[in-house]
């Protein structure tokens, strides 16, 4: 069996698997930070496709308002935060997490409060609606709660290098772990030993000045030793270099660290695994066996087992690749990675969400609004003519060109993959069926790519994979 | 023998080791262009130090005025180019290449050129400027060229993921990789082939939507193929992300993408090395045998030595660790290397090029505007009241005091030694001399800590290590 099926005890409670999903925005509440069908539904489907930890989005432990954003700030939301941890519980066997957050105020101006402005009654307050959020979270059933420290929010700019505060919450390490530490000590206090708390921070700020894996290190001991079940890594995600857009509040995942949080097409898979690789090997260097969570581009269930083998996380966060598809897990664990539809890190999602639009992934079909559930088994079939794979090399770039595959209504996308050299197809990019072309501009002269195109269907069934077709940019050009 | 001090072969020429000086901007020059006693004092210093490769700083090969920047661009300034060479090779070992640039106009008003505004003209031009200055280094009796392919500048922005021009020099990388390659094949053509030409990219613009190592790898492959002698990577130094200065022309390392370009103190050791290992395994893999210069915080003989053997480089940068103590070479070769004067990585001489001034090393004594030099083997003396070295913890630091040490007037600083728990003491900082005392600040609650300091002198002798002292934070604070 894979290592990423065996049960794995986090405080006390056992996952099913080593495979969660991050806290990820939906914009599917409503301003008054109810839980609502859409809600429920999104995270039930995520809980179906049998997700060893799921992480439901930040909710707003803060009385006032927060926008279209969950809240668990008092009892008026504890009902549908009741029937969210159910609707979970009911659909499959993973543990279920609320991310509960603090923020600043922040303006359509421009203006925004800063951790410097904050005075200790303020700070106190962080403390205290931390600890009754946590409580609630306890009480509505869900099976512990992750404190988030990560990205642009309250106790990420505490913990940042670029925290400006000149008294005991500012300036040292130690100081800038303060609050976190008090916020971590006091949910502690109110939910109890037994009672799992993780907490999710930025292993680099990705930002000027901002720290990097060495502080990281010395946060992760700190936030362990202070009794933390599970240390979940990010990076970037910061206010400092977000891009002003003028009428709009400035929104954090826009800049350059907003890149880095999300690694798009343009990085390597595995991008960030550095923090939670050094992380964990300082944690495990200390005596401290807490759980590291690695992500950043995790697709493959090669790669997110390699993590685990060479002790880079005990965990494997993957977001997008489960906005793609839910069922990842329940396919990985039944040998059937080849049904899995593949993220293309082409960040639509992230798009979405920084147009403060509902977070679906762009490979869904248009209506839906949810990942499409089928048990169907029958593949896609190319036209009685073939695929009629065509390769055009020109301006730098290889164009793929096939026809249509049918099944039914249920054609989903189609898959291209490729080979460099006399290497092994693999994977290489997936597109929507309603295209039958795709442009490859990761392509350099003097190198042979062979290529190949299969459809796959809702379900994820793969038809047979097109004759493959040889394409070469041409001779090298002259001076 | 280290395998750092085998000789090693690049294009036509012999390095007698595998360390090498990345250009450095020193602004020793003046608005004329032309070699002076100062740039050729600083360049014969490092070579008299024994590096392997000393890379002069980049010199514009363009005709117009370049402010403080040394020019290879007409004939007038290859007297000065040849004395330099002469001085270099009369100093020391190594062999010497000069870094030719092309840069696009910048104003104080903000306004900069881009790539997308530039005529084919104009892109010939820089073809043929670089052919001229190319020929001319080879005529000056420099042993290599190398073509600044990085950061901010001309050919950079041609390989950048934001070159935004819709021509053949745009979109695609192949488009995006053509004037780099014409440039390439131009200088080729102009010094034949057993002139060593080498390149210098960046192999993450570390920039919002900017390229990482996937681009990176692929660059390197067609540039190893378009005949590059070796391949040096660095990381960001971007516009993009500058911050702008009223009245003050845009510079590029002042923002994040700077700090990513000179990994400061809050950074791990190596913190690039991602990238050459990276884009040599790609070289490799493609059988291309083109050495990689490695770079970026690379300060101890243990970590060189791994870089080379983990194959993430076949050669090692080092700048700042250079400019603090030029005799690092020889006297790692020489097993001393507990006599070299560490750089702080505090980037001060990054912040004096921010500000348009000279880049000395902020360890040099103030009146040299260079590393002292001597044969002095007499290391420094504590008071026979001995160091009285105290550690005091509060507000989350441990701060330091000793006595000061003495050696006649050649004491130069402090090197603090640093254990945590029981593990070994190991070079945790240095201070300079006029100072005698150290807070540290990367120290948590939890953790104990051992101190110990040692004086040095200017030749780097060490004096006595003082004893012992230990420092505890205290224990965690409550909720």
């Amino acid at each position: 069996m894979s290592i990423l099926f065996e049960p794995v005890a986090v405080g006390g409670m056992t996952l099913p698997n080593r495979l969660v999903l991050p806290a990820m925005v939906t914009r599917l509440s409503g301003e008054d930070g109810l839980v609502n069908a859409d809600v429920r539904a999104r995270y039930a489907r995520f809980a179906a496709g049998g997700v060893g930890l799921v992480v439901v989005e930040a909710m707003a432990v803060h009385r006032s308002k927060s926008g279209p954003l969950l809240r668990i700030s008092s009892d008026e939301f504890a009902p549908g935060l009741r029937d969210l941890a159910a609707a979970c519980h009911d659909a499959g066997p993973g543990r279920v997490v609320p991310q509960i957050i603090h923020f600043l105020k922040i303006a359509r101006s421009g203006w925004r409060q800063t951790v410097d402005t904050l005075s200790l009654e303020d700070i106190d307050a962080v403390v205290e609606a931390y600890g009754l959020a946590a409580l609630r979270a306890r009480a509505c059933g869900f099976d512990g709660v992750e404190l988030h420290m990560a990205h642009a929010y309250t106790l990420s700019s505490f913990l940042s290098r670029l925290n400006a505060r000149k008294d005991d919450y500012g300036g040292s390490l130690e100081n800038r772990l303060r609050l976190p530490l008090r916020v971590l000590a006091r949910v502690r206090g109110e939910v109890g030993a037994g009672f799992p708390v993780g907490v999710r921070f930025v292993g680099d700020e990705c930002v000027r000045n901002g720290y990097s894996t060495p502080d990281a290190e010395l946060i992760a001991l700190r936030l362990a030793r202070g009794g933390a079940d599970y240390v979940s890594l990010s990076a970037g995600g910061k206010f400092e270099d977000a891009r002003p857009i003028e009428g709009e509040p400035l929104y954090p995942y826009t800049g350059y660290s907003g890149d880095r949080c999300m690694p798009g097409a343009q990085y390597p898979e595995g991008a960030n695994l550095y923090i939670p690789a050094a992380v964990r090997s300082k944690l495990r260097a200390a005596g401290l066996t807490t759980p590291v969570v690695a992500a950043g581009k995790i697709s493959s269930m090669a790669f997110a087992e390699e993590v685990v083998r060479s002790g880079k996380g005990d965990l494997v966060g993957m977001a997008r690749a489960l906005l793609a598809d839910p069922d990842l897990p329940a396919k990985w664990s039944r040998g059937e990675e080849d049904r899995v539809v593949r993220c293309l890190y082409g960040n639509v999602c992230k798009a979405l969400d920084e147009s403060f639009k509902r977070v679906d992934c762009t490979l869904w079909p248009k209506k839906l609004g949810q990942a499409p559930r089928s048990d169907d088994r029958v593949p896609p079939e190319w036209p009685k003519d073939g695929p009629g794979l065509r390769a055009e090399a020109r301006g730098g770039t290889v164009r793929l060109t096939w026809r249509a595959a049918t099944d039914g209504d249920a054609m989903y996308g189609y898959q291209v993959l490729r080979a460099e050299g006399e290497g092994p197809l693999v994977h290489h990019a997936s597109v929507r069926a309603a295209s039958t072309r795709y442009e490859d501009v990761r392509v350099v002269v003097g190198e042979r790519y062979r290529y190949a195109v299969r459809p796959y269907d809702m379900a994820g069934n793969r038809g047979a994979a097109s004759p493959e077709v040889v394409a070469e940019l041409g001779p090298l050009p002259g001076p």
